[in-house]
């Protein structure tokens, strides 16, 4: 691993590998910093910043290589060893991120999920699930580092707390709710609200009247 | 609505509004920019050039009146008109996300959700199910304007091309291919793996060994 990257960095580096991976590169093995930006709507600056950061440089004419790009990103991010993933609340958010999973062939692998005590007891990809009542003790037994909080907003709070308290190392935070955690556990926001606000803002700006505009 | 802001500022602005939704505010009404700063881990400097861009302003003592701020958030981002929303591909992520529309007091609402071929017909909040083949035809029947794409990732590009054909304005892309879509249609990206494997990387940066270290 590049020790100390900066949080956007390594998001973005995470990001340029996905979209390479999905590039026709047996047939175009080079890009260029621009055409790589373009693709993610990013700066073509923060592309030849990140890439520096990890010590990757491109041929001046041809760009960058992008079958040692892609391994060059997977030794400045990935771990050597895998990081267990539990789900919490898993209802049906479960089996959908189960796809990307199957799909990703990350570093990272699901090894428990936990349900609400409602909730019925689904299992996917030969996970168990267990009570979230069983958390604490199945953390600590599978040795789980990371959890994917995707429980309903109203039991957020408490459940980051119970969270916290089996010793996780981070949590990829579902629910719209602002988790308190101590400084040692990393939080990831994934706000699904503020995307599809942002998107309905762009999709329609120009037919919506202003303020001050209207009657 | 407050024209051309920039797209970082409508996310934000956004996530401002949720957090202070849950904020404890008929107890403590204000806010100063570098605690709303805190509590989203960003740089107040940005709270307070966001709050400028839509014309908020706070008491210098007290720092911003909360319940006036929400309210100036949604003048701001909001439309008056409610957008509709459909759901490509189903599967388990639709009753999921359904829980998010639930608490979200939005103004966007899903009026038809598409599935795949071989996915079963589920239906969710009152909201039909149709077959994929009919989307064009409901998309335009409805004036569907937002589609969330949650396909697999083998089907992303076929079927992107088949909701830019039937004409709606914004894509939330849930999967993890890059997009090809026409200049006048918009995209949102949301990309689980690339939060998912930020986070592994600094939950484990530390005892992770250096590149170069190992062996």
């Amino acid at each position: 691993m590049v020790k100390d990257l900066p949080a956007n960095t390594v998001e973005r580096l995470s990001l340029y590998r996905r979209v390479l991976l999905n590039y026709p590169y047996q047939e175009t093995p080079y890009i260029h910093s621009h055409r790589l930006a373009h693709l993610l709507k990013i700066n073509p600056a923060h592309v030849r910043r990140d890439l520096m950061l990890i010590g990757f440089t491109g041929d001046i004419h041809k760009g960058y290589y992008i079958k040692s790009l892609i391994e060059k990103v997977g030794e400045a991010i990935d771990c050597r060893y895998i990081q267990k993933v539990a789900f919490v609340g898993i209802g049906d958010m479960g089996r959908a991120v189960a796809e990307y999973f199957n799909n990703a062939n990350s570093k990272l692998k699901v090894a428990a999920t936990f349900r609400l005590n409602d909730e019925p007891a689904t299992q996917f990809m030969e996970v168990k699930c267990y009570n979230i009542s069983k958390m604490k003790e199945i953390i600590r037994k599978e040795k789980i580092e990371i959890t994917v909080l995707a429980v309903p907003q109203n039991f957020a709070t408490e459940i980051t707390k119970a969270i916290v308290h089996a010793k996780v190392k981070g949590i990829l935070n579902f629910t719209s709710m602002h988790l308190q955690v101590p400084p040692e556990v990393h939080v990831e926001n994934y706000d699904m609200i503020a995307k599809l606000e942002k998107l309905a803002y762009f999709t329609n700006k120009d037919t919506c009247p202003a303020e001050g505009d209207e009657q």
